[in-house]
């Protein structure tokens, strides 16, 4: 297998410092698994395929016996897309289980299947009244998938949570962002991570991206108009997009204090040019691993929580601005080309390294 | 088969003049439809049963060759539970497509299947780039029903939106309101409506509720502490449950006036006497039938919309108070005594109808 | 001096048991003061009075030599109205300074005077760069007051902050609601608390309210139509008022638990019978004395905080709910006539306690 | 006079095409005036000065005898900062009245001054009951301006109000921006428009900016990393400031879009590096100058409204993104050197032109 190909590995200066991976997954206990589904050739017959989409499973709190809130919060820049689960962290700033991420026509199979797994995990349903409310987002697959099919299937899903792990991720056609597409080039899965030390501690924040949205001659890398300059084999689209970003951190945030990170992705997303546009579900989840305990109801009262001053937030803002802005590039440097179904006939191509390095160095921001 | 008995046949005063059925169906256009599964007795088998629970389907726009948007706004008193859909209506103010309720581990089917009914419904999904986003809330019915074995199947969901009809709507224990326990009494489905003149047009205003809310000692009717009085067969709980309302109207309105108008429900499920507890979802929908035209997509730019003018909404907000607090007590009253699984052994029994009159009778609150 | 009668004295059977004043004081270190305006006579002379208008001044950490944030939470049922500060409470979950409430005219003046007074009183606004972004909320006393007239001064300001202090709180025509309307009666302040034991520990959660709102017909006392039976003396308004809530408590809260407190003001108020007019600022604060510390510039980090399990949070709502209640009737009972300036030469009247003791126990609600 | 240099005369190459002016006057009927106050020198002595502050007051409906409501929504990204009158904007939709900005002690007196002149101006208040929440926002200039001396007095309010006019407006060290500070450099005062031709008419996107935020090393433009070229004179902060974007239309939207379109402006400002620090007040207001009519109360109903379809939105959000990323570099380009008086003997520079020059053409994006 040849060695992956990610942004950093062209050159491109992303600000900040990594974590190993570069990935969620270097928030330690974030586990992330993928469903892929890639099947068929040919014309589009809907129920038939062809199939390109698949399911992203984030658990939060990693394997365990028990369930376990992690504080979270939310925010959507443009809410034209969905994400379940997020009145519960609007109110009480935790979310319990998984987070999924598929296409928009399999958010319902999802949502059952996540509740099912959930039922089948924790003993807590059987012998308490607990209830499942899991984060399933999604973005809009229809040009490359027969999404009107509705093939993700209980097993994928099941798929994606059981083989979740640690370590590097897979990007571009994988998991929910197998058939995706960002600024006309193929999107899809894509992931970065930033250092912070704060209060002497060295902390990580991580996001990954199910990009799927943008405009040819909006896309911005680093500063560089390169939407202007690679202008070939585009889609004659309007934004039909969407973008979910999940950020994870190990840093002691409270729920307000996430919310307030996850409204940091819309300028993180806006570095590359998208104003955010109104058939683009831009939503955003961040979540820390930090002052977990059991389920409320199984929790002592008063409880006890850490988390940092106030003061320490710009770095942490910094750091996720900067993640978000790598993952989305590594979406499309990883991506695929994949044939388009409607229309059918034409090629969605992934941005092509060569042209990219060329136009960045013309503006001096490429090694 | 008997007389329906409602509370008002009972000789409850509520306020104010109900439309034709007192139902959410008197506002024109608006079907709601069943499915109701109730199988099995005897002890829960995770799995196997027994089931109490279903699906209540709401057609806001009718039966049509296409997606007719209507707009809306959502306001979640205790965002301890689901409703789908809700980003796009708080950004951009209008949902497409059924509203459907169920319990809270079927969320997942009833969106796939609303989905799937929707993808066969519209010929849009076929010709061009658009998506379903359906509206699906619930409301827990693990005391009652076999929760955790997902019994809500693609055909029930069906059911509820295939029959969806207008005229006299069901309560008690019907549809997704099967299994719900309300006040510590057999809860689940009740309506009612109220007919309002603004601008010398005769309007109405509909709410339907899954009531799953409620510890005995709160209740209170039209000012009554009726919980205190018949404090009989409680089931020993905290509050545990939840509530779901859906208003409707013709009034036209626009989506920020609908969201107001959702934030009355916070006042009109207080009139029986629950702060909002903190494991109940209170989540509420408002949306009108005015202004309706083709999804944005097909639709001619500018728009031309009205609304009532600010000034005369005094009268709607109390329509809808007075309509959600008579609704919930038609679920009261029409409710059917269940046995309880957890524990098991236990009936949830329905409000008696002969010890309420006499309650009310003492307050002089009855004819 | 005759003794204060509030409406506990003539008999109203409210639930729940207050604290040692009954007063948003019963929580440790809360501070309350008022400047009460009250000159002239006869008609309206724009800017010469009569004046019958005030501040009523909440200092919720007591005083001390430093600022001291609070945790904080809002609502605003309906926006009609002013409370700055709230961009940040929103946020950050915290307010620093005093909580002032006056006439819709004089926020400016009473936000310049606490702005000044804070500057005066901490010495971090000569060594620091630090900032005051005091709490300014208001309702409309135009009807009893020359409200263009804009009589409140700074040195009003003072007064109320340099008296506020703890025990017995005056009602009625004091302060800021000394020209208020509530339900057509003569409203104005009033306050109410009650005691929690929550984990073992007793705590307390007090309420203060500034009553301006509600429709004679619409006026419910513990369930009793009042308002249709003391239908005399009317006003012949449309909803124009407002009600501010202040809520406090010494139970540690987090914020996000605070802002939910906050929203159960719509129910505390509902229960008289308003839905939240169109005209209406009904606008709710909610903040705790617990896990005080310096200003966050000063502070550690990270820093640990205790907040109650959220299943204890139930009590918590009800308290709430139950102390706003009372405080409103309190207003009402406190209230004196005044006469009106806008349409001239009629009168506000108080609630008179015989005709309100005589409707109360027609419906048995009163001992 | 020398001529005015602003951005885009330096060659920078700022996507899209301006209006008239480049400036939020662009949008017609909206004026805009200035109070500067700059007196003083030397050391800092509370109370008497040096004052480096100001009022800016934006008239969204121009003048006439008349309160005319503007559509209006809000975003904050970060809300460290003050910005009254949002409650009713949030519920209703609408402002009315003048938008005025100012520094942040005296938001007291702007609002106490900007109250008196509606009281003054407009005889609805001398008729009907009707009541003044002008907008007022702030940033904190307390390195550059004796800002506890709380300076403002009435008649610069008055001043900046009854000079507001059309045409060129000033940028810099004028108005309430006089004392600013942006990414460490003099900031102030920015402002710019773009056209957007929307269903084959010419509309105009405005926008103002009292820009106070940012911290040297974050600064780029245009994609260029000038604040890493550019840190000479750095006054060693962390992000103390804050940012206010008033944005203006003649598009007909409506409240829920113009919400969504003020959410676009922290895209707009992250394209300067800015990730919205923990103590900066990023608040953010759109309004159009469309469907305007009377006060509601003076208004019929039902009420029509015109909106563009929101299929159209996209280049609406991406002409105000672009006119804020101008605006805030016309702040930077217009200022001018200001001595610091915390701590004191430094100098606040402007940016200097010829450097700015330099950085953008090495990486090519200058003319």
């Amino acid at each position: 297998m040849s060695k992956v190909i990610r942004a950093r590995d062209l050159g491109l200066a992303f600000p900040g410092t990594p974590g190993k991976h570069n990935a969620l997954t270097d928030v330690p206990g974030v586990l992330v698994g993928f469903a892929t589904i890639s099947e068929g050739e040919g014309p589009l017959v809907v129920g038939q395929g062809p199939i390109r989409t698949g399911v992203t499973a984030i658990l939060p709190a990693g394997r365990g016996g028990e369930m376990v809130p992690v504080w979270a919060g939310f925010h959507a820049l443009n809410g034209n897309g969905e994400m379940t689960g997020t009145h519960w962290i609007h109110d009480a700033g935790y979310l319990v289980g998984p987070i999924c991420i598929t296409n928009t026509h399999s958010v319902g199979m999802v949502h059952h299947a996540a509740t099912k797994w959930m039922i089948r995990t924790y003993s807590a349903f059987h012998e308490h009244h607990v209830w499942a409310m899991p984060v399933v987002a999604e973005t809009y697959d229809g040009l490359l998938n027969d999404i009107n099919g509705q093939h993700v299937r209980e097993s994928h899903v099941f798929t994606a949570l059981d083989t979740a792990g640690d370590g590097p991720i897979a990007e571009g056609n994988v998991g929910g962002g197998t058939g995706m597409i960002c600024y006309e080039f193929k999107g899809g899965t894509g992931t970065s991570s930033r250092r912070v030390a704060i209060d002497g501690i060295n902390y990580t924040v991580g996001a990954l991206v199910q990009a799927n949205h943008g405009v040819r001659e909006w896309l911005t890398i680093l500063g560089v108009p390169v939407g202007r300059h690679l202008a070939a084999d585009r889609l004659s689209m309007t934004e039909q997009g969407s973008i979910i970003v999940i950020v994870a951190t190990d840093i002691p945030l409270l729920a307000n204090q996430l919310t307030r990170l996850a409204k940091r992705a819309a300028i993180g997303i806006g570095r590359h040019g998208t104003p955010g546009g109104n058939n683009s579900g831009d939503i955003f989840l961040a979540f820390s691993t930090a002052n977990r305990g059991p389920l409320h109801q199984f929790a002592p009262s008063p409880l006890t929580l850490r988390c940092i001053n106030d003061e320490r937030l710009d770095n942490v803002y910094l750091a996720c601005v900067e993640a978000i802005e790598e993952a989305v590039i590594n979406a499309l440097v990883a991506a695929k080309d994949t044939p388009t179904l409607r229309p059918p006939g034409k090629v969605c191509r992934a941005i092509e390294h060569d042209r990219l390095v060329e136009v960045m160095r013309a503006y001096n921001r490429c090694a």
